[in-house]
């Protein structure tokens, strides 16, 4: 084709914008923004180069510190949570590098993926959707598979509802590879559970803004420890936009970062960490526990089977549930959907239409909880459900 | 160190958040956003999964399809403009390509370190700041390089205010070598200046929401010719948060992303998207043109040297000026943004402190662009400057 048979592109035809509908939103991420934290997002531009960004920064960062529990650096940077894993391992891997992934869901795969796109020898250890990585296989396998240059470990595994004992797994990778690196998918985790980077002992921990964090999807956090930071100096994979040494200097600098941030969504984590600094970390997890217990005591009371095996693993930021026989989990979210504005999750990959996913992580009330539950109940009713 | 000893973090004592400034803020990027598109913003989250974002993206992509003059796909990316830069080489290339990348600027440096950081074989063909790549030198340098598989150019350099001929570049590669992909980095031009990637025949093009498009900074845009698509299926640099192929699957599959997308700047997008097209391309286009004549007018009639050596690549999107001599950029930048809230941005690289930049792209008025020049002549008179 010659340049003068190229055609122009003409304005297309398409349909009118509606208004953002209010819903119910339950799913796991994006999950519900205050709306003061809305609001915030509305703020003029400012420069990311000048000195009021650089006041977020200063006022981000250590509350991000202190969310993670690490004295080490919060890099941030504009990406997804899969922008996270990936950056988690071309920072601290080279090529061949044999790293064991622990994968109970699709997002330990898929963390799994990424290693292996990037030409590390990945060695599975997975276990059936529903069940926690077990301790006693990790080690057996583990030695076996010895060595390993770091250990992949998905904190709470969105797919499955599920959430790994990472403090164990991790001591349990010290125990026996004390210089392996423990990498900690926290995406899903993060400030709404228990998860202490510097005292458990953890290595390179990431997190996405959707989740717990109460924002609006688009900035992916992540830390790493001084021994991922030596890691670092001699990792070979290639890398630019994820690299973590011109993020750490620009933030230690300047408070600012070499490329140009998702200023409107910073505007919204300063508030939202102020908001969450007021309730309280404690508060918070303990907040998220009571929602967990409250979400998996109606399903139980329902007769719905949970998708967790073991109820002391099953997470309290997201709750699987089975689909019952002969009901597809589509039509129960369509009638969720489109009657009672109320939004849950199908299940991912080979589990889409056999389970569906209740979301109670970041900002929520337990009332929103039982208006969920309660439409779930009516409508498997009229779709023909007996407990 | 043992695990009890680790410290827990304290809560970190802060600054008190201050209410955002409202500047006039003329940097190339954050650029002003409008009002409405600010408060698209808050509107509350929605599934990325569900129908809702669907039909965002059903009006979103062909309506930058149409900015970009592409029949391509248009894929986003949470992402910086840097992100594009990265997103366009691992895509189409494999480790060891030789490719030719032609640098007038700092940008172009990065565009050329990020092939250089995954191990593609670069050719540099340089410009002094403050000039355009000239087509001469450009075939002739060309023609000593042969063979390569891809050319790098930057069409609008944001850090010395060139655009380059990219029509007649492209035009040039295309017949010296007709197999080559061009590679197109217009974060800084595309919807402000013409680009029309289909009929110039470009291969891959990017863009960044925080420029032209009047939103904040966070989503990447970009797109491939068939020829690009081509060489991707046989390109082996490593990837996954950047792969087209998901990316593209997705959108054509379910109008959805394979990562959560930042919903909320989606939502600023399709209202500016509303907004470019009541204005018109052109329009737009030739308030653009009015802008830097504008700019460069004023500045010469003020006696300042613009970078730029010819003014027929000076940018219609960013003026950079030459500092005076005896006068630091940065008490000029610290008086403009002290006295009068006009935020101009300063040189980068070497020419930090020795220029500065006026950008002039996306939402602005003339009356902005007069004010921030009157303040520029009274306090270069005040810091002693005569014409």
């Amino acid at each position: 084709m010659t340049i003068q048979e190229r055609k122009a592109i003409p304005i297309p035809q398409v349909e009118a914008r509606k208004p953002v509908p209010r819903q119910n939103l339950r799913v796991p991420g994006p999950t519900p923004v205050p709306p003061e934290v809305l609001e915030a997002q509305a703020a003029p531009m400012i420069n990311h180069r000048g000195p009021e960004f650089s006041a977020i920064m200063k006022r981000v960062t250590p509350r991000l510190q202190y969310f993670f529990q690490t004295a080490s650096p919060v890099l941030t940077y504009p990406a997804a949570g899969t922008g996270g894993q990936e950056c988690a391992v071309v920072n601290v891997f080279s090529p061949g590098d044999h790293v064991v992934s622990i994968i109970i869901g699709n997002f330990g795969k898929r963390l799994a993926q990424i290693a292996e796109a990037y030409g590390l020898n990945v060695s599975r250890i997975e276990f059936p959707w529903g069940e926690a990585a077990d301790p006693a296989i990790i080690e057996t396998r583990l030695k076996e598979l010895a060595p390993y240059k770091g250990v992949l470990i998905t904190h709470n595994e969105t797919s499955t509802g599920i959430t790994n004992d990472v403090q164990a797994l991790a001591a349990l990778v010290r125990r026996l590879s004390p210089d392996a690196l423990v990498v900690v998918d926290a995406v899903s985790s993060l400030s709404s559970v228990p998860l202490e980077m510097d005292p458990w002992d953890l290595d390179v921990v990431f997190t996405g803004s959707q989740k717990g964090w109460m924002i609006p999807p688009g900035i992916m956090m992540i830390a790493a420890s001084e021994r991922a930071w030596q890691a670092h100096k001699n990792a070979k994979l290639p890398r630019f936009y994820w690299d973590w040494t011109s993020t750490r200097k620009h933030l230690e600098t300047s408070w600012q970062h070499p490329t140009t941030p998702p200023v409107s969504l910073f505007y919204a984590l300063d508030v939202a960490l102020e908001m969450m600094l007021a309730e309280g970390r404690e508060a918070i997890f303990a907040r998220h526990v009571k929602a967990g217990d409250y979400v998996r005591g109606r399903v139980q009371a329902m007769g719905l089977k949970l998708l967790a095996t073991d109820l002391r693993y099953a997470s309290n930021t997201v709750t699987a549930i089975q689909a019952p026989e002969g009901i597809e989990t589509k039509a129960l979210l369509k009638k969720l959907h489109d009657e009672d504005q109320i939004v849950l999750a199908d299940g991912q990959d080979h589990m889409k239409g056999k389970m569906f996913r209740i979301g109670h992580l970041g900002y929520f009330t337990e009332a929103d909880l039982q208006q969920a539950l309660d439409a779930v109940e009516r409508h498997l009713k009229e779709l023909g459900y007996q407990a």
